[in-house]
């Protein structure tokens, strides 16, 4: 089967590569409908992260069960499923709480998840993997690949933030996790969301998703414009979705003391100081977003039509054009790009 | 009348200082039943903090109105009254969501509050006082005192941290906050309170408070107890009442994922990186602890005989002998020292 590796910074190629297995009971085999390229790909495709070894890319995915393994009970050969990017009991007492993310028998397929691929192997599927009502049209499949990550990260970003009735929500970074945590605030009933965006494009597409405002500036001048629309107090609720330190002190200095911080961009290199939060009496909240844990809610609101969230990919390549759609979201000529296997 | 200055690190003295007076139309004077030394005069007593003048001293007071400005409304002379370290309007948008050591009219009234004194000047009267319902007898005195500064932060800090039914809560921290915030989570309704101290005194004081565990354990040790004896996973809830680099890590490591941390310990010198919180999927809140917020509700327990927070006072002097206070607290021979003016 073909599947996309990574051999160097900026050098992607696509291959014929193993067919997965099942390897433990509780695994499932899926044949995937669409896979993706990820915002955090592109962190060993820039060089910021070490390419050591080649890396089987992918881990955002929807698709077909092909098969199980014995000691899978709900999950059936036939199913459209989706998951996330940790595999979780969904069990534990952690992933009761809601961060199966954290759960204690945990499988990360992060960067190397091998969902870049025609088909891919799931581990603990009962517990990672969410079954659609039946097999969905063509045309909605964007839209639960896109609950598999992105939406899933987005809403976590909305929710750590508090949004919700009355608040007013602010968004930093209009990459498509950005872009999903707009749509998650609307959903969530905030009644204002302001979208901070430079890009005619994703300007478009954030109003799109339910952005009240659109603010160009960054940095301190962008915490004055946040401030100016929030009668000076700042935002109850700000997503930062970017990750690295300048985004993080403008969400912090963005949001009203007793606001909400909600983080989902992976944070670089980002250091807070006891000065930076103590005064700010903001309440802080993110991580590794445990989509999981919305995928029921999300998987029922795409199914229904409330949401479209596949909107989020503007581009579509074959999966042995990967390389180009690599480029093209180096170059942020593309929001996001979806690869058919 | 007589008031307590901090000349110089170390050198305390009770001296003739001036009466204050009504300065503005919001103010109110009142004279103080009791007064007290707070861990955070220690800073400059110890040379952390810079003594460039002399320093009026106190932040914590509880007596009887003397006088009114002619914009004061509810508050009348007579009332026996407990404010807090911030003077707040209670009205303002932040006030209102219950963040009043943010309140966008605050005055602080930090270590230089001129509460060690026989009267004292408090803005904002309205908005910064709590009346009892009558002249409380001498006996619970010291609870309400108690209640403007180190109940009301430990309270904080027990609520930042999600403090309640089912919970096990951790506090780190042996101070006057740490055990007002174990006796926080149990009022709270907190199933497990873990008290982390090595003092024999303040570990009964814990107990006497609401603890069903103590753990002499610090730093990573510390950090295993609490694991060991959370079946693996990390406290829900960790209060932190110290405020270093240490005290504050070991709160983190302390928490499971999903969890609280409720900081109240001002964090000097303390840096948090975004490996350090990314991956620990905690929340994180605290700050100038608001005890405006609970204040109506603490003078309540304590009218009542539900709470006798004045225990934490183990050590009481004459406004003269205000030197002797500071060394005891220095030299932890004192947890809390009250004055009597």
């Amino acid at each position: 089967m073909r599947g996309v590796v990574m051999y160097a910074p900026g050098d992607v190629r696509v291959e014929d590569v193993e067919e997965p297995e099942i390897l433990k009971p509780t695994d499932a085999v899926i044949r995937l409908s669409s896979t993706c390229i990820c915002g955090s790909d592109l962190w060993p495709y820039r060089g910021a992260d070490e390419v050591a070894e080649p890396l089987h890319m992918g881990h955002e995915y929807a698709g077909i069960v092909e098969d199980v393994g014995d000691a899978v009970t709900t999950i059936k050969p036939g199913q459209f499923v989706v998951g996330s990017f940790f595999a979780s009991d969904n069990t534990c007492e952690i992933c009761q709480a809601g961060y199966q993310t954290s759960c204690v028998n945990r499988e990360m397929l992060g960067t190397t998840g091998r969902a870049q691929a025609q088909r891919m192997r799931v581990p603990l599927a009962d517990g990672t993997l969410v079954a659609t009502p039946d097999i969905p049209p063509d045309d909605v499949v964007p839209s639960f690949l896109a609950a598999s990550d992105v939406l899933g990260t987005g809403w976590f970003g909305a929710v750590a933030a508090a949004a919700g009735p009355g608040k007013t929500v602010a968004v930093v970074g209009d990459g498509a996790v950005g872009l999903m945590a707009v749509l998650a605030a609307k959903q969530l009933g905030a009644e204002r969301i302001i979208a901070m965006s430079r890009h005619k494009s994703r300007q478009q597409l954030a109003l799109e998703f339910g952005a009240t405002d659109i603010v160009e500036e960054r940095g301190d001048e962008g915490v004055a414009k946040i401030r100016d629309l929030t009668n000076g107090l700042g935002a109850h609720s700000v997503v930062e979705a970017v990750g690295t330190q300048e985004s993080m002190m403008q969400v912090i200095h963005s949001t009203r003391p007793g606001g909400h911080v909600g983080y989902v961009g992976v944070l670089h290199d980002v250091g807070l100081s006891g000065d930076d939060i103590f005064m700010s009496h903001v309440h802080i909240h993110g991580g590794p977003a445990p989509v999981r844990r919305f995928l029921p809610q999300l998987v029922d609101l795409i199914w229904n039509r409330k949401i479209n969230p596949g909107k989020v990919f503007d581009l579509e390549l074959p999966i042995d054009q990967a390389a180009e759609g690599y480029q093209a979201m180096d170059q942020r000529r593309a929001i996001k790009v979806l690869l058919r296997p």
